[in-house]
């Protein structure tokens, strides 16, 4: 089975009716050119800055939530939502709302490993002082296969996406902006090392580059293949990526190197 | 603490006195130049080839561990031993000896998973036809930190790595000898992602490439340091390649993207 994956890279606004006619726009058009699953960036709604996260979230079921599901269905398109600031009992999350070609919410991934670094001499950030983790992997079933999703920094821990490979999933869109401190040197290296580890499609799903925002995003939205080749992928500005999805490409990577069947047990170590 | 590593890149010969000669002369040569760890190649004293595994095997003690643990003494380095076919109870192992300066056996990583692959219309080869695999992890203590080994293709098993990294290894030497059909693919990026993810110094040591032979190794010996950066490499000759191993940036590495703090539980997936 093959399909047309496609990635939205726009920056969002202040101003929340921006953001939302940037999404609809471009899932528009990417759904025009053949995509049967589109992505929205992180953070699409709400730019990625703590004073904002609270202010612009909304509970499940709001606006944002309803032009996502609205924008599946008219687009009859399978929808990963990006993520939105989400509100929950005064608590807010990072979470992605994923919906069917029927508006049928599939998955809600609530980004489990907060954003907290302190590069020397550089950049920090710290998303533990607004955001809340979840606690839930997501891999839901489509017409096109099991897809699963995690956020950004999540990415740094490959124990979830060897857990996601093992629940089934196919593909792997994570929404995710990273700095441009650590994207040049890890981003392309995170996700073709999780594709190729788990012999899967790996889509990374960026904002593009805001030139007025505090949060330089890396950008770059990028899809590597389950040998671990990039096979397309996008530089700063506002675009849509687009490629094909290949199962049957997948399933021969698998037989050819079958680590799957592989693995072997072990002693740890002892000392 | 810094300390310099130094990898030997040559290839073996199918007379076993000549592959004894190099190792000496190369072993020698990287002590010279101030190399506190040395480490040989995969297969160093026997051509990568099922033909030779049987009938160049030894057990442990044999004529090749003795000069391994006389070139350790005899040059004050640790000596990660490459690999080479080990005999015990009549099945053959791919074997790496790991020795202190004071020639005490520190460590012995038998290879954990079989190289069984076969590329469509291309490559193949199948270990499990004459080797016999592994079963146990292999990190040890040395005055320069924790240092871990395997062997080749157990660098596509990433729960492996972390298990090393959790036991405290800060260097894993993969004596290993990729083929010309996956080397350029995976090669840089499966060493650089198993540094970045385990934040920790990863030396990949390999043969050179043997124009006579019928296995073409991908060679390549690299180091990649904790920030998943390469910082010294070969081509496909006879060569030493020697870098420095700082742990203090190890440690900077680890505080600046506190990683291992950082990993959360999760429910797996239930559908």
């Amino acid at each position: 089975m093959k399909y047309q994956l496609a990635l939205c890279q726009f920056y969002s606004d202040e101003e929340k009716e921006i953001s939302f006619r940037k999404a609809a726009e471009y899932i528009k058009k990417a759904a025009a050119s053949g995509a049967r699953v589109v992505s929205l960036p992180e953070m699409w709604n709400c730019p990625y800055n703590h004073k904002f996260f609270a202010p612009m979230s909304e509970p499940e079921g709001g606006p944002s939530y309803k032009l996502m599901q609205d924008l599946a269905k008219e687009n009859d398109i399978y929808l990963i939502g990006g993520s939105i600031p989400e509100e929950s009992e005064g608590r807010i999350f990072n979470t992605s709302y994923c919906f069917s070609p029927d508006g049928v919410l599939l998955g809600k991934h609530r980004k489990i490993h907060m954003f907290d670094i302190e590069i020397k001499g550089g950049f920090s950030f710290c998303e533990s002082d607004t955001l809340t983790p979840g606690d839930k992997l997501t891999v839901f079933n489509t017409d096109l296969g099991k897809i699963g999703v995690a956020i950004c920094y999540d990415i740094r821990f490959p124990k979830m996406f060897a857990d996601m490979a093992a629940a089934g999933a196919q593909l792997i869109v994570l929404p995710a902006s990273f700095s441009e401190s650590t994207g040049p040197a890890h981003w392309e290296l995170l996700i073709r090392a999780r594709a190729l580890d788990n012999q899967l499609y790996f889509a990374a799903s960026a904002p593009a580059r805001d030139p007025s925002s505090g949060y330089n995003s890396h950008a770059h939205s990028l899809v590597a293949d389950p040998w671990g080749k990039i096979i397309t992928s996008a530089a700063l500005e506002e675009t849509i990526v687009q490629c094909e999805i290949d199962l049957d490409y997948l399933a021969q990577v698998r037989e050819e190197i079958p680590i799957s069947k592989q693995a072997r047990e072990y002693h740890q170590h002892e000392e």
